[in-house]
């Protein structure tokens, strides 16, 4: 048989695998790969000074024990480890708990699926909710690309709604809506990162929070909820939209992956909906949720569930007891960034350059905006000429925005690197003003 | 403010949750729930007994060891279990070293993808090919529901072509592909479980594997292999289509789930056909797939990655030196099974009343054939009436099927419950032969 090999052109593959943005990050690996010895604030990677490696050991010893102490059977211990678990999760109970006490939402065990992190938490739920073709998933611009890149893949329709400089408007969010009703869809959902959002660090306020409820309560809509940070910042905490929520509003996304660890990628969804079916019979959207989920990824890894529920034990059950000390670094390393960009960029000299920045209250990051094209050429020649790498914010606008922006990430550089990285970010900024014809 | 609930009816959730399989595996799950006392033939679920606790503490530390002897870091070493980790996966090396041990498959490591399970690597499978509307996943009828579930989630189009006594005939796949050409669909590949398939226990023929290699290749069809009883079968194999594939027409999915154990998720997708984009640029499926994985899970956990590999270096590699004892139990409760119902069913009987069933060379399923609807209302008295439990063949046919059809699950039982469970089977199907009116 002489037949030809099965090889393909990328336009025939679905066009998720073409996104811009999945082409614009490859960009970012190869510039990061190509400089290694560029400062790097591109990363949100959480810090891991604080890991241990026999952490683990005690993690998942003090699970089976606490199993062993509720009197399970031996084989039941045994299975809680190595055999397939229940679809929506075998700690349940734990997150429910862990709920209660750092967040004050208080919702029943069953309305919680434990996912892949909180990127399948989001695609289980986009799955569910767009259901038509004229469904509309709203999305703030800036966005995290997960959301964004979650709904490509289904093919779901996306609007993107300004976000301010105090988060997304009640009032943006309520004329999205009616520009897309207008146009003969259904917005169905509108995603928020509330609190020092990726990629933008802006934090909604109270009054915000509340606006967004009511609006989305006028229009019918679901407000899908993903706070990363919140836990691994430290200063006064406003309350989730979920804990303010009173009609079952919020779909609720969490993760451990910045608390406790990410190599467990543990995260999962709370959704309290009841839903009804044809025959009257009632339900809970988790036990939708857990149906899709069945033919992803069948279950979360037990061994994930039994480090993560060790953590959580151990901490006897509040995510925050584990989170002071990462907490205090992360606003540390952003305090410092700050004090840097004030140190190379004083007001004077900012104002006559056009060049600012935000000040967020804690999270990974903050945004630098600057009088010319932060793009992919730009941020070669900073990495080529002045060692250091940050992401184009235009990377994470849904539909497009301008690219005078620039995303810089705190998280995960030392203090030293921190202080040369800004430095060398102040000459790169000074070299592009100057730069004849841009 | 006074707004009504964000509550829902299912109709307005996407179509996947309705699907009629969703419903029957509830149906399935309340039965068993409900009648404890009852022998299941149902669940699928690898046999538990020869796992022991403390081995997940050896795996582990056998990986760390490993990682530490060829010279990583220790904050490498304490990365590999806590960081996030590369989205195509952590070890993928050790996995193409054991598929050339155990397959003869061989495939660069940067051609896998680590993924939760076979599960999620069947969706990047379909969610990369199935690009167009008019674009068709072939599926054997019956066939395993996890693909099945997976195209409906992404709105997939599917045409099932019909299992034979040994296995998807190329002649038949052949006849579909027209079929579907004919009515202006794009066949794009076929799925098949070449081994001891799930649902029927049929294995293909060496001649059967290579037809299909050959139809695939005068259609263009890629070929999705996922082939989970294999290494647990004892007797002699045939090699997997991907060892006989020298076109690169065989994307072949696996999974450690059996292997080695269910709680760690690891699956892999091997892709190794080269995708050309529009400026030319070469890469690999595997690539692409990579980025759809980083929207949908991100990374599978290093932990599980780390569990399975410390399984793996302690067998020195290859995955059939864990798998000698379970092949055997496997084998033992296969044959157990066989030879109770020939005892309950000596052949004049079985002639008599038209039952039969199939004679698997291995794996975890068989079929029994009735002459009676076995449908959810025999099921419920099955297990009211003689306390055993089994699965409606009719909830594995894609595009429907007869509903003579049962699968009996081997893999899980003890050889005492076999036997009391063929008997109280033989009861149940006696008596629904005797049924009047039926």
């Amino acid at each position: 048989m002489n037949s030809p090999t099965a090889d393909l052109n990328r336009e025939d593959l679905h066009a998720s695998v073409s996104l811009p943005v999945m082409d614009t990050m490859n960009f970012l690996n190869e510039i990061t790969h190509r400089y290694r010895e560029a400062i790097s604030f591109a990363p949100g990677r959480p810090y891991d000074g604080f890991f241990d490696v026999e952490q683990i050991f005690t993690y998942i010893r003090r699970y089976l024990d606490h199993l062993a102490a509720r009197g399970d059977s031996p084989a039941h211990i045994r299975d809680a480890i190595f055999q397939y678990g229940p679809t929506g999760g075998q700690i349940r109970d734990l997150i429910a708990a862990s709920l209660r006490e750092d967040e004050n939402i208080d919702v029943p065990a069953e309305s919680i699926v434990v996912t892949l992190g909180c990127q399948e938490a989001m695609f289980l739920a986009i799955r569910a909710l767009m259901a038509g073709r004229d469904d509309v998933l709203l999305l703030p611009s800036p966005c995290y690309v997960g959301i964004t890149g979650a709904a490509h893949l289904l093919g779901v329709q996306i609007a993107a709604v300004h976000e301010r400089e105090d988060g997304l408007s009640g009032d943006d969010v309520a004329a999205a809506v009616q520009e897309q009703v207008a146009a003969g869809r259904r917005p169905r959902a509108v995603y928020v990162n509330p609190d020092h959002a990726n990629p933008s660090g802006v934090t909604m306020s109270l009054r915000a929070r509340r606006d967004l409820l009511e609006v989305a309560a006028r229009h019918d809509l679901l407000i899908l909820e993903d706070s990363p940070y919140r836990l691994v910042s430290t200063g006064r905490r406003l309350p989730t939209i979920k804990t303010l929520d009173r009609d079952r509003r919020v779909v609720h996304l969490g993760s451990f992956s910045k608390t406790v660890f990410p190599g467990a990628r543990v995260g999962f969804a709370v959704a309290d909906q009841v839903v009804t079916d044809a025959r009257g019979r009632t339900g809970l959207l988790a036990d939708e949720l857990v149906k899709i989920k069945s033919m992803l990824t069948v279950n979360t890894p037990s061994l994930s569930q039994a480090a993560i529920a060790g953590a959580l034990l151990e901490s006897g059950g509040r995510v925050t007891d584990l989170t002071e000390k990462t907490a205090a670094y992360y606003s540390d390393t952003m305090r410092a960034t700050l004090d840097c960009l004030d140190r190379v960029f004083p007001l004077d000299v900012r104002e006559r350059l056009g060049v600012s920045w935000n000040v967020p209250s804690g999270g990974f990051f903050l945004t630098l905006r600057v009088p010319f094209r932060a793009d992919e050429a730009a941020l070669a020649r900073s990495a080529e000429e002045y060692g250091v790498i940050w992401t184009p914010m235009s990377y994470f606008y849904p539909q497009g925005g301008d690219d005078h922006g620039i995303r810089l990430s705190t998280s995960y550089l030392s203090p030293a690197e921190i202080e040369a990285g800004v430095s060398r970010l102040a000459e790169f900024v000074r070299s592009e003003i100057r730069r004849p014809g841009r």
